[in-house]
């Protein structure tokens, strides 16, 4: 472990060089960005976006709660053209294509409804979070923090939750593109929407360096009591 | 799904009756407490406290961290002889007996020591958990709220995270013995301590309508930073 409680020797790496192996050695016309790596450059015209595994300190500390997340696109989030997503654990497998719907291991996903009262949120907590995060938790009936975005963004996608607020007081603590790349795709395409915490509908360029705080949703209803 | 969002068709009531059905059938001498069927006196000197599914919510939809826990005791926490706590997604199995170490799948599990900048703390967050919640959180590296207080526990006993804080304003809402009694057990088995948010050492009578507010921890200097 290294002093921030980072993994020295990062299941995030291993995972990685397996993915980069892979696109290498057969040749797959994509560039990459991923964690690691940084930006690939392969001459190609889209891009891999990988998050070899979200959720490292679940991972390494054996809290069941993890995932890989991976998306195609050309230059930022909203024009991203397919995502998975995949729970390590579970095996379950969350994907989308643009304009096809989003599925979960065959069945069509649907957000749900926000019914205040009996609504269900993920809401980021850590020594970063600031204290809106703890005011948007009092305005739902329960509240999850599980560390791993892209599951979370999925579950919303599922309907097993109404949202996901992500409000860190520090800019690199806020969340990066390959965090949620592939889960922002599926989560639109079950009829869900991502936006900053102005209310605009989020893109992120595929680039590390930039980070944002967001609001994501099933029912819109929800930005005029949270935001 | 009720006005609360609790399911009225629980599949608590499902998994309960069966486990009821097992003690009856084959006359286990066991009285035994749980959530639906209350106190079912058999005359027996010992109790079975069960929550025959601790995390409703997130089985029901669909959140992936859930589990049955059962304990045997006399008259309360403190005197429980053995408790398992199950995980129904991965299967793995948590069980300690008074005396004899606390286990996970045959593998001795033990408390980690507190590092207060790598911290990992689970804390109870929702519409009724105090501000105190929020600063407890700045106060450690990573939070977590995974809705499931018997896999929670089990994470600090074995070493994925430093502590568990429960501190919810409205009595109804803090926790009840069938949540705790055999994760407190594996939890002391490991080397760890549950306490109230005095400090003093958590007792709690096999009676559904008592309830408390607590800290859990692995390492004793976690006291002195959080209460």
């Amino acid at each position: 472990m290294g002093a921030d409680g980072t993994p020295t020797l990062s299941i995030d790496k291993v995972a990685e060089d397996v993915i980069v192996e892979y696109i290498t050695d057969n040749d797959i016309p994509l560039n990459i960005l991923s964690e690691e790596a940084g930006y690939i450059d392969n001459k190609a015209e889209k891009t891999l976006v990988i998050d070899p595994i979200d959720g490292t300190y679940n991972s390494v500390m054996g809290i069941p709660f993890y995932s890989v997340s991976m998306a195609i696109g050309t230059k930022s989030m909203v024009d991203v053209e397919a995502g998975i997503v995949q729970n390590v654990i579970t095996g379950e497998l969350f994907y989308a294509e643009n304009g096809k719907g989003a599925f979960r291991d065959g069945c069509r996903l649907n957000v749900r409804k926000y019914i205040q009262k009996q609504s269900t949120l993920f809401v980021y907590m850590g020594r970063h979070s600031k204290v809106d995060c703890y005011h948007v938790t009092k305005k739902a009936n329960r509240s999850r923090s599980m560390g791993c975005a892209s599951l979370e963004m999925c579950m919303v996608a599922k309907g097993s939750a109404d949202g996901y607020y992500f409000n860190a007081d520090h800019y690199d603590k806020s969340i990066r593109v390959i965090d949620i790349a592939a889960s922002a795709l599926i989560l639109r395409e079950a009829g869900g929407e991502i936006v900053d915490l102005s209310g605009n509908r989020l893109d992120m360029p595929f680039d590390l360096k930039v980070r944002s705080n967001f609001l994501a949703y099933g029912d819109e209803a929800i930005k005029g009591v949270l935001l």
